[in-house]
């Protein structure tokens, strides 16, 4: 299959073939490659080639490293729709993912300049903060941090947050309808913080979303940064074109 | 000002002061810092110490390097408004930023999977492609690719693209009204195209949006990738809660 005396140079070669696996499903989606030694017996190259082709398969999207584990095919990014204000659990159950959390720290802080900003409080106010590691099929998807009031923030505390969305707390158990959202998206890197909470590089493309959510009488309720993975999902939304200004 | 018994270490006394002269607008945002010479002159500290003071500032988001010009106050991120299907020129006229456009390439050349598949039509069907960088008051904001179908984009290529934007040549030249688009938002990082276009440096985040555009009868017309600098713009819209499912 890998001809030597092809003007194709043989990591080329061997790129092509480990694609075509990849393409036609061989290795299927979050599947573990062939370890290293098996797939020098195989193709019968060098390992300086071998090394090209894996750099080659990881810029094209195809494959990644997970540290301390292995080579792995790439999932394909979640498409996740961007048209109602959802929580993390609804999300991922709406597009038939099995969500998990791990709860990292839970704090009464005082409030900075720009969460104070968002819930309407004053700088440096007390609040309740909340980090978590959100995953969708065991992966980590998201590091969000959550900054509630602090009335409502330590009821929410007490509960048992790798279990509980904070969504469903504040609906059902706290009276808290929340009614609608602003959403600000951003992409960005990946700070020392989040890289490590994803289990990523630093500087790793970050899609951040800063949301407010909101209950009646346009009172904001939850203030939160979603750092979702950028190489992990895509947000898709129809929008109509805007009316003519006169 | 500058106390060397104090406390506060000389680098964060040095990066109180001129992080409150850009809070201040001492130093505006865009304008140029000082030179290294006079900050060194000014505050009477090291080189050493005032490049730790120059680094916390860049992570603080606070200044950038522009490669071979200096050291500048950064700007705030334009909010931009993900509420109804708009263009380049209107979106940064809503602004009050002024837009402009170079012209990079256009050609006719056979289209990739992706961009057949968003119009439509068979991969490989010759198609019009359009590269070009937007600016806004004078800075390069996104790395924009259009592909049309070729028929039309034919026509529009006929046009000075660095003054003319696509969406009003469609509308009001060639009598192809825009009723909506579907948007897909990413994170990404500069690949070297995008990097060059926009003169940053490779990996920086990029918001990427691709964006398919359609005509009367669900007919797609206008497919994008709108490469943004993560570093300059930010997103917002505003959801209401989904309805509760049974």
């Amino acid at each position: 299959m890998i001809d030597p005396d092809s003007s194709v140079p043989l990591y080329a070669q061997v790129e092509a073939v480990l694609a075509a696996s990849i393409a036609d499903g061989t290795y299927a989606p979050g599947s573990q490659l062939p370890n290293e030694e098996s797939l020098l017996e195989r193709f019968g190259v060098s390992r300086t080639t071998l090394h090209k082709t894996v750099q080659n398969l990881i810029k094209r999207g195809l494959i990644e490293i997970r540290r301390g584990k292995g080579t792995f095919v790439t999932q394909p990014r979640i498409t996740q729709e961007l048209t109602e204000l959802s929580g993390f659990v609804e999300d991922m159950q709406a597009l038939g993912r099995h969500p998990t959390a791990q709860l990292l720290d839970k704090r009464v802080m005082p409030a900075s300049d720009l969460a104070a900003r968002r819930l309407g409080l004053m700088a440096g106010t007390l609040v309740v903060r909340i980090q978590r590691v959100r995953l969708a099929d065991g992966v980590p998807l998201s590091f969000d941090e959550t900054w509630l009031p602090k009335e409502i923030g330590e009821k929410v505390i007490g509960n048992d947050l790798d279990t509980e969305p904070i969504f469903s707390l504040l609906e059902e158990k706290y009276d808290t309808p929340l009614l609608e959202a602003e959403y600000r998206l951003e992409a960005t890197c990946a700070d020392p913080t989040v890289a490590h909470a994803l289990g990523i590089e630093r500087g790793s493309p970050i899609l951040l979303i800063e949301r407010t959510s909101y209950s009646a009488g346009h009172r904001p309720v939850d203030y939160e940064k979603l750092h979702y993975r950028g190489d992990q999902i895509q947000f898709v939304t129809r929008l109509a074109r805007r009316a003519k200004r006169a």
